[in-house]
């Protein structure tokens, strides 16, 4: 069933002689599938389909994509049980995680579906013209979003279906009309293989043009830098490292024409205690956060890896809480034996930093692709003078910064880098009491949560994942919820244009029946 | 009057002994105020206070940053004459013209006030809370946009007041929420000084906080460098050269933490010369397009620099009816002594270049300050291979490209760089049979005008001003409009955030009554 070839376009190929093999992430034993990485002519081939599809691509009617979307869900359904027995292989995480992951991957597809359907999303704009305008006429000009061009985006390793080949980097380009190369990501390259195929059956069978989507692998970054400094390429797409993600970013903004990379690098989600909530409810919250902290192998990139409180009773006992679930906590196989040994490493440096004290570590033995559940604590003089301690050490770990006082706190906040999350865990006395360091804190932040946990990522319009760098590359966008379509568009205006060589959306008669701003107003209404 | 110093938030500053002066641009004179570069001590000293101003101005209300807006338009128009004499002796430009660019800059400031107290571009969407849903509770989350940080804003030299120190910048910018530091033209300095004195005024009017724009002096590169590379910068406006523009791209994207920049830098703007209607109406069109070249002087970003036809007695009808006009038209001052420099050599270039013929130039003499309107022509084959025929000449010039057929014509379009805008002259039918040259070409563009020209930029909603690098530096966004203001801003989502806790924006019951998106529909009313 895996060839272990890439697909450029709808031709499999592998023309190259690198081959890698991915692995059981449970056994650490290679898998016997080989993968070709692609070679330099393969790159160019998908690239030049890809530039080849575009302009027919994107000029497709919305309707038509939200049915290739939806046909691309139907497809990833229809590998059934191979897919997620796979994806299961080549990451460890267990099969159940992998079955809602791929419910939330296909109610993606159909999300940006609906959203194609409904059409709203183009932002619409028409002022009319006034001839009569004294001193001069005022033009018909007319403006809606249009499609950047072919995309790259590289697939997380955390998410091998809802961030990989067909997740919401891939369908946001795709609504928006962008045809997309995916990197394979070479932990995955077998569950990647399987969602490619699934992709371009639903493009053949909704008769979209040859090299809307191509999959190319590689183990190493050769493929993945040529594809980011390739001119035809318009914009790119990542989730990962912050190491990785801004090597992508300097080598788009070294091009002779600098693309946008939007690239979601993670972060430690600050999580604010405030006394008064944690002194009547430490166990409690105590318990909810060993539960975030651990949720899949602490490999979310929202994982709650920094707690900030006032030391004392209150945040003692919510300590102790935490730190007695994390002892009966149990090692679990991380997703890459690469991961588990940055894991451990990240943990040996931060243990070795001076004043930091294990607060809580796992009672069982784990094995070397496994994680080691652990709760570290520190004072906030000794966080606020070593950035040794504001790193992300990706897994299940966090660190509590004990302040002396509130106002060692605010340093403490201000000392911080910009985060996907942060989380007050207050009463709402303290949030009045706080709100400069709170205002502080959501400067930095692209979510903020009251009294909750920051893992669970809800995909909805209101949702912001994004935030001020490095947590990610451009704060303006949100890389979960429809609104991640914004990143693969710019505005085009038209002026003068003859009214039937319009596109529908901006047409007097408004067809589609979608919301514009006219002259100013919103409206479903015709022209007259 | 002018005093030539720094305006550091409220306060006059003149530490440094760089000291440079202004020119009547007419007669090449130095004007006689000296104006003070900052110092480093300075520029720092502006940025603190914008970092201190950032919290307290960026939560003020929108209606009381829309009333800070009207203020700065009104305390510009209480400047009188003074101002537009300035204006006309630092840049040459006629005071008619100049009044009119105040008219402009003034209905920016207000149409900004106006969209603030309208309240809807912060783009509130809310997604209630589902507490029973299956397998786990839905949170409420809610966002809005949120105001990046201080900004740096480069005036333009071609628009002393509507793209300068109170120009389309600025005003977005401050009614974004974010402070402005802006680097002061040193062309026009003490125009400069003046607007400043007005938004000044205006803060303090209307009890806003000190450092919420400061104005800063340099004749070169090194206060907008120093400023650019600052951590507390989180963006920076520019309207100029691509040279100047990609060097600040460079440093911003070099920095630990990139910021965006919003660099306008102007284009060649292609015009499509179509058979049949310059056929019907060759002369008129000449004429028409003599105008839009030798307007202000050739120096708008959206100056017709190039003109793509196929040969045939058509085109020369209509490149002879434009070549009379331009021989007619009279050498005027340009902005700087260095602009008529360097578009005196920058026609030189062009006409030293193989195979390129003068159609028509000025029969009057120019004297060193003044430009010398020209149209000169070549073949599609030879622009194709020449790229120095692709570059802007910023001026009254323009460059005919007479194509062999409709293939070369193609080749032609597909050699373009990004551009602010493209022009198609055709009759309705030739827009059908050249669909594919047109889509190509709109793929390279922020707005398409038929039958027009690309001078005069409409500010109306629907109007897009920026275009694929290097016409800007990021397409997505425009520097003319409401929807400039997006470039200063990021979403910020609150989960579960308590509803007395939250901005006005995102509460139940909507008091300021704007649109909002609720669970996924446009709608003005309240939650219940």
């Amino acid at each position: 069933m895996i060839t272990g070839k890439n697909n450029i376009g709808n031709k499999q190929s592998n023309k190259g002689n690198q081959i890698f093999n991915t692995y059981n992430a449970t056994t650490g034993e290679p898998l016997s599938d080989r993968f070709y990485a692609a070679t330099d002519d393969e790159v160019e081939e998908a690239v030049s389909l890809a530039k080849f599809a575009f302009p027919i691509y994107s000029k497709t009617s919305q309707k038509k994509r939200a049915k290739f979307l939806a046909a691309i869900a139907d497809e990833i359904m229809n590998l059934g049980e191979v897919l997620i027995k796979r994806a299961s292989l080549e990451t460890a995480l267990p099969e159940a995680r992998l079955e809602g992951e791929r419910g939330r991957t296909v109610n993606q597809l159909r999300m940006f579906a609906k959203l194609l359907e409904e059409g709203n999303w183009v932002k619409a704009s028409i002022d009319t013209a006034m001839p009569d305008r004294q001193p001069i006429p005022k033009p018909d000009l007319r403006k809606m979003f249009k499609a950047l061009g072919p995309v790259v985006v590289f697939g997380a390793s955390n998410f091998p279906l809802a961030y990989s080949t067909a997740g919401g980097d891939t369908a946001s380009a795709l609504a928006a009309g962008c045809p997309v190369i995916v990197k394979s990501h070479p932990a995955h390259a077998g569950t990647g293989e399987l969602v490619s195929g699934a992709i371009l059956k639903a493009a053949e069978k909704t008769g979209m043009p040859n090299g809307v989507f191509s999959n190319l692998n590689d183990a190493g970054y050769t493929v993945g830098t040529a594809l980011v400094k390739t001119p035809a390429i318009k914009a790119v797409g990542f989730t990962g490292s912050q190491r990785g993600g801004r090597a992508l970013m300097d080598h788009a903004a070294q091009r002779e024409e600098p693309i946008p990379v939007y690239a979601e690098m993670g972060s430690i989600n600050p999580v604010l205690l405030l006394e008064e909530a944690i002194k009547k409810r430490a166990v409690e919250f105590g318990k909810i956060y060993a539960g975030s902290v651990t949720l899949g192998v602490g490999q979310f990139c929202t994982n709650p890896g920094l707690m900030i409180g006032i030391e004392g009773e209150s945040l003692n006992a919510f300590i102790q809480s935490l730190a007695e679930e994390i002892k009966k906590a149990l090692p679990e196989e991380m997703l890459t034996d690469g991961i588990a040994a940055a894991y451990s490493s990240g943990l040996d440096k931060v243990l070795s930093q001076k004043n930091v004290k294990v607060e809580g570590v796992t009672t069982t033995e784990n094995s070397k692709l496994q994680s080691r559940p652990l709760l570290a604590s520190t004072s906030g003089n000794n966080f606020i003078n070593n950035p040794n301690l504001h790193e992300e050490v990706f897994g299940p770990f966090s660190l509590v910064v004990k302040c002396k006082d509130k106002a060692e706190l605010k340093l403490v906040v201000e000392k911080l880098k910009g985060q996907l999350t942060a989380t007050v865990i207050a009463e709402e006395n303290e949030i009045v009491e706080y709100s400069e360091i709170i205002e502080s804190l959501s400067n930095k932040v692209g979510r903020i949560i009251f009294n909750g946990v920051p893992t669970g990522v809800e995909v909805c319009p209101s949702m912001h994942h994004g935030g001020p760098y490095p947590a990610s590359s451009d704060s303006k966008f949100t890389a979960v919820g429809v609104d991640a379509i914004t990143r693969f568009v710019r505005p085009l205006s038209y002026q003068n244009w003859p009214e039937n060589l319009l596109p529908d959306e901006l047409k007097n008669s408004n067809p589609l029946g979608i919301w514009r701003t006219v002259n100013g107003k919103l409206s479903q209404d015709q022209i007259l």
